[in-house]
């Protein structure tokens, strides 16, 4: 693991590493050949200024802010006051800049954050593959420097990913509606936490699907996304006392393990195998109300998708990207008594879901079940683009149907392509999921993950 | 005013009334003329049961429940365990009974009510005339008393109003989701008020519009529509020692006096005057939300009832009154899109009238335009009916769109046709309005009204 957040604020609050200098590092990155799509635009002047100020800060002896001037992306959906907000799309490249900061962008900028720029995505975040026809799409730095072939750097928040893992940030700020923090953090080797919607604010952000959004961050590591966590949700997490063997762990037989590719495959079982050995209990277990949601009859997304875009996407649908106008395009038939049935259902799903998963501390899963697939065939095959699509959307999704929360951290080995395993849970047991990461992150990478 | 239900308890306090007698004579009134179509069923047995016990209690010296076993009546919408709940239908007369009471009922019979009988209302209470096909239209005992007319009671909450008139019952448990509690309780003469909808429990009722149904009750007084408020919301309400004078109240230039009938506007501005004799600053105001309230573009009603009607009136539709079904097919066409508009529409809505309304207490208004229209050519004319619907519900629902409360009040002379006086506020202004409505009541009361 590269320096995370918290390393490089230990080695600023010692005098050891000025942010400004680390900003240029940062800007360096940001303009080099990995991140030569990762960015739709930078605040390079504003990012620097701010690194300086927290230097002279610093310097004069004045309490540093939690972040000290140090870099953090954010994902081109969140206002920035001063600056457009485009969503990685070209309709919305006339956009006037922000008035003011989105509530969340004002969290990281009160903590002491240097924005270094919008990140580029998904057109309005609705897929997760990562590509982008109006900026090009980032290619993954991680499998990169692995095998040196093309391969996508997933999405939604795929600039976001790609600014962590070249080093133009030290975390970005995403948004995850159906696996947008978690797909590209799985597969770029980093850590990607979906907190349960409700506790981070949305406002001041294009969305996608507001029963679902969530504002949320890609770090390196787990101890970095409960300091990011913290400040987007202007709360306190929780540490437990509860060693890893009091927790009861779970391993779901449907679904979640269906269609591995053999190096996720490999790298779940290996992963599973050093937490039993660190002394971890971890049943398998059935979850029957699986079988309703792979109908897709709990999700509105299209619908809502269809309810914002609707008067932009009538008079300028040719600006769209094709694959993205036709998903939001599928809410347009669906009426409003089925858009309350599907709500209803979801309701269902949830409530069966957390009976069933009364007292497990958290489920273990593969994040994504295959690592990060070449790029060109799904440049080249709707059909190649579709079912990538859905498969890489299939495990983290069910999490934002559940309203859970969830994170990503990598389980591979060294030289290997990254793979996600992800642990996740019901509602509001956030502080649960990251106390368990945290120990996780240790035995595995200890055990040479 | 005949004795209202808090002067019944003080009798049956003071050993002056016995419940079970009490009880006699309202089940001699429900067998009467005046109500032979204002229940669809009557819980006899098990109201002088329980008249019974709670005179039993009384005489053994225990602490008497707070409704002392005197009779409530419960709209055919609310589950009452051991019968079924049809909502004044033909399509739920096969319908298991209840295995619990709902919720509201519920808390009546825990604070000591006898339940008398299940209502009569307008089919799935789809209405605000109070028409029903199935089990005939309750003739309105005010008005007949008055000009031996046959005239609508006005709905939903058809036989709930008409068992508090005539004898059946001390209150009525009902519901608002247009006015189904305050055009009924304005037509017969009573006391109908619909608090803001998040305070009661809808668990358990067939429902309208679940975004708008409200549980509340008819009762003869506005000191009984406290009472009665406090046992279904479980809440006390706060008396103000705030005198008339020291209130602000609106009377609105738009949309509410349009097309009133002679002896509504006598009897609204006779009421006026007789506030501001006592007192009262009232300020006519300018709304212009309003103007983008009357397109209908806030309304879900439709919709909803759509979602919740789809599977039985897409099977059965020819057992349905063809003016519900009407009505409720208007939902059908109706996108999930559209249906997201609305709810955004509303909120604006609700949002721009808190801000113009900032600063009054109430607002008074005629509940209904006009007087309890004739019964025939409603019958005759689905014309007719749909214009007198569209009439009565314009006041009234405007509150339901507001996420406000509501209440009416009689404010007719001795001798005349019912007229009510609506005051209504903001949500969660609800011991505003009560108490207001106690001071108003006294005031018109003394002037005669």
């Amino acid at each position: 693991m590269s320096d995370d957040l918290r390393e490089a604020l230990q080695r600023v609050q010692e005098g050891r590493l000025q942010a400004a200098d680390a900003l240029r590092q940062n800007l360096d990155a940001l303009r080099s050949d990995a991140c030569s799509q990762a960015f739709v635009r930078d605040f390079a002047a504003s990012a620097l200024a701010c690194a300086e100020a927290a230097d002279a800060q610093r310097r004069a002896g004045l309490p540093a802010p939690a972040l000290a001037g140090l870099a953090i992306s954010v994902k081109d959906l969140f206002d920035v006051a001063g600056f457009p907000t485009t969503a990685g799309s070209r309709v919305l490249a006339g956009a006037a800049p922000a008035a003011v900061d989105c509530p969340a962008v004002a969290r990281l900028r009160r903590a002491g954050a240097a924005l270094i720029g919008h990140t580029n995505m998904t057109e309005f975040a609705y897929s997760g593959l990562g590509l982008n026809p109006h900026h090009g799409t980032p290619l993954n730095p991680a499998t990169r420097r692995i095998d040196g072939l093309a391969r996508i750097p997933g999405g939604s928040s795929s600039g976001a990913a790609v600014s962590v893992a070249a080093g133009a940030a030290w975390a970005a700020l995403g948004s995850d509606t159906g696996g947008s923090i978690r797909i590209p953090a799985a597969l770029q080797g980093l850590v990607g936490f979906k907190n349960t919607a409700r506790l981070t604010p949305t406002e001041g952000t294009v969305p996608l699907s507001p029963a679902l959004d969530t504002a949320c961050a890609i770090t390196r590591s787990v101890r970095d996304a409960v300091l990011l966590h913290e400040i987007l949700a202007d709360r306190q997490v929780k540490p437990s006392a509860r060693p890893l063997r009091a927790r009861r762990l779970a391993v779901v037989k449907e679904i979640f393990q269906d269609g591995l590719d053999a190096a996720t495959a490999a790298a779940f079982e290996r992963s599973l195998a050093a937490l039993a050995q660190a002394g971890a209990q971890i049943e398998t277990i059935s979850l029957p109300p699986l079988a309703g949601l792979v109908s897709y009859r709990v999700s509105s997304v299209a619908i809502e998708a269809w309810a914002w875009h609707k008067p932009l996407l009538s008079a300028r649908e040719a600006e769209y990207d094709p694959r993205v106008a036709r998903r939001i395009r599928e809410g347009e038939a669906i009426s409003g008594a089925e858009y309350l049935e599907r709500l209803a259902a979801r309701r269902a799903f949830i409530a069966a879901m957390e009976a069933q998963l009364r007292g497990f501390d958290a489920v273990l899963s593969p994040t994504v079940p295959v690592v990060a697939p070449l790029l060109q065939p799904l440049l080249d095959s709707d059909t190649d683009y579709v079912a990538a699509n859905a498969l890489l959307l299939r495990n983290t999704s069910i999490v934002n149907a559940l309203d859970g929360c969830a994170i990503s951290l990598p389980c591979q080995g060294a030289d290997e392509l990254p793979v996600g395993l992800m642990l996740w849970s019901t509602a509001l047991q956030d502080d649960t999921v990251l106390d368990l990461a945290l120990q996780v992150e240790a035995i595995l990478t200890k055990a040479g993950h």
